[in-house]
């Protein structure tokens, strides 16, 4: 059996884009790096554990994909260009289909963000596997969740719930939720939700392009309510949100009827973005996701207060889900 | 229960040391990060799997120790000054005893050697942590595996061999390893011994210290014996090591007998260096490792050629040791 220099060598050497900033990638004690003057680093980790994430017999494609995309993700809500990343991975054998495919699957996404493999450890026990992702933001341009005020628009980007819908079509076991219209899908529709659950698209371009635009950013990835309500907390205002407005999507109503649809959205697994701007920003803001490609909704806007509250024909409804949280009693 | 934002504030949020360069920490999306100019930044990442590297009983305090160590000791081979840690951690259930012992472990470590943590993931899965250190080394100036070259001295730091033993005494079952003095060892001895495994101590101070004396330098943690074999690799040389020469400490002799303490040299999980060095160093590095208060022996020299060979009185002796590997068959 290979050792695991071998299989290191054989599957992540290289992985990625090839950079001018890395010094010394895989093969030594450590990577070496060059972060370009008056940048500021982005750091964040995220992992993906085998029975929680994923199922053993999950396509390993789209797991390698779907582990970078979550920390892709991260650095996208700080603004940042991600640029390095470094895996720590255990497996309970050495199964080298396996390997290869997760490390394609990790290899094309990060070279279609300029993502270098530049670390990585290998070790055996039950599957799982860990990223570091740094990048570099102008120092002192990044988007914080603190740095919005009363006053402020609320904007989402993509279609949140989305995802969501799609681990519930893939993975009724994994967190089961009741879609109405499960049965009656489209094979077309439903292959699309997976596939936004199974490989999805980090906005990295928009949260570049929010730089100097947003006044603070977030990743929904334990749902829009979830990461909305830390948002709102961490600029100190109450967060108002239009339920006319969110951006459910045709797929998503079909596969979910509209009062589940609502649910789904705040229920975690989407790499969309949640931002708050200054009303003045409003169209510089459309033309800079219209530029990156992804749809931007105003799903309301910040007041003073704390706290989130939903609108429904203007006045308020009752309406609480809290996200998805692993350790959640 | 608590969740996984409220666990990680209550137990990691501004762990280890305060660092001017940290703009942010845990609590965005990512963290934000300041390299001073100049400096070329060292990044790796290692993990602690339970069942492979500690076991359910062991002091969580002494596993957050030597997950942090494991990555230090990376850094200082390189030549690096740590800075900033990520930690990623799954647990099955919240145990917050052990949460909090396994912190206050990391965060010792971290305060000694001016270590922030600035990010961490927490998740529900088999135990293990995975740990990504970066720090900085003055460009150009990080020691390398490959950087030496025919006629340089060998190095190697403190008493390798004796974690290894530790972890014989202290987990006969995770790596068998007869030990014959382990029955009539001294209380204290093997309390050294299986505190040396249990809270290695990186050579952090040393690496820095070697910057511009030494040629390469390589951690030991696969054992001296397989990374030694590296370092000759990388630098295209034969290693010639001399046996009488090899630093056993009484201690580990006492628990293992002389030839038995060979072997242990080279079974890994020792955080010490190699090194090598011209010697026309010599004396500078001994006076390096004296004021980083660290033993180094002078093990040997490489060679032209390539792999290793062990000398006893000055002829060629027979002796293998492949060193630790996960995924050795």
């Amino acid at each position: 059996m290979a050792g695991e220099a071998e299989l290191i060598e054989r599957y992540f050497r290289l992985l990625g884009a090839v950079r001018t900033d890395v010094a010394l990638g895989i093969g030594d004690d450590a990577a070496l790096l060059r972060v370009p003057a008056g940048q500021e680093l982005v750091q964040t980790t995220d992992a993906l554990v085998c029975g929680a994430h994923f199922l053993p017999d999950d396509d390993p494609e789209a797991v390698g994909h779907r582990l970078l995309a979550a920390n892709l993700s991260d650095v996208a809500a700080m603004g940042g260009e991600p640029a390095w990343a470094l895996l720590s991975l255990t497996l309970p054998d050495v199964d080298e289909a396996w390997l290869a495919a997760f490390a394609r699957g990790l290899g094309l996404l990060a070279r279609r963000h300029a993502v270098a493999l530049v670390g990585g450890n290998l070790a055996r026990g039950p599957l799982q596997a860990s990223l570091t992702l740094s990048g570099f933001v102008p120092g002192g341009r990044a988007l914080r969740r603190s740095g919005a005020q009363a006053g402020d628009e609320l904007w989402a980007s993509g279609w949140p719930g989305e995802a969501r819908a799609g681990l519930a079509l893939r993975h009724p076991q994994l967190r089961a939720t009741p879609l109405a219209g499960a049965g009656a899908l489209d094979a077309a529709v439903r292959g699309h939700l997976v596939s936004r659950w199974e490989r999805p698209e980090a906005r990295v371009a928009l949260g570049i392009a929010l730089r100097g635009l947003a006044s603070a950013a977030i990743d929904v990835s334990d749902g829009l309510w979830a990461d909305l309500g830390r948002l709102a907390q961490a600029s100190g205002c109450r967060a108002l949100v239009e339920e006319e407005a969110l951006p459910v999507s045709a797929a998503l109503r079909a596969a979910a009827g509209h009062e589940a649809a609502a649910e789904l959205l705040c229920g975690g697994e989407d790499y969309e973005l949640c931002v708050a701007a200054p009303p003045a920003q409003s169209a510089a803001l459309q033309s800079a996701a219209a530029a990156a490609g992804v749809a931007l909704a105003r799903i309301g806007r910040l007041a003073p207060g704390s706290g989130i509250q939903l609108l429904r024909g203007g006045a308020v409804t009752q309406f609480t889900s809290p996200g998805f949280d692993h350790f959640a009693g």
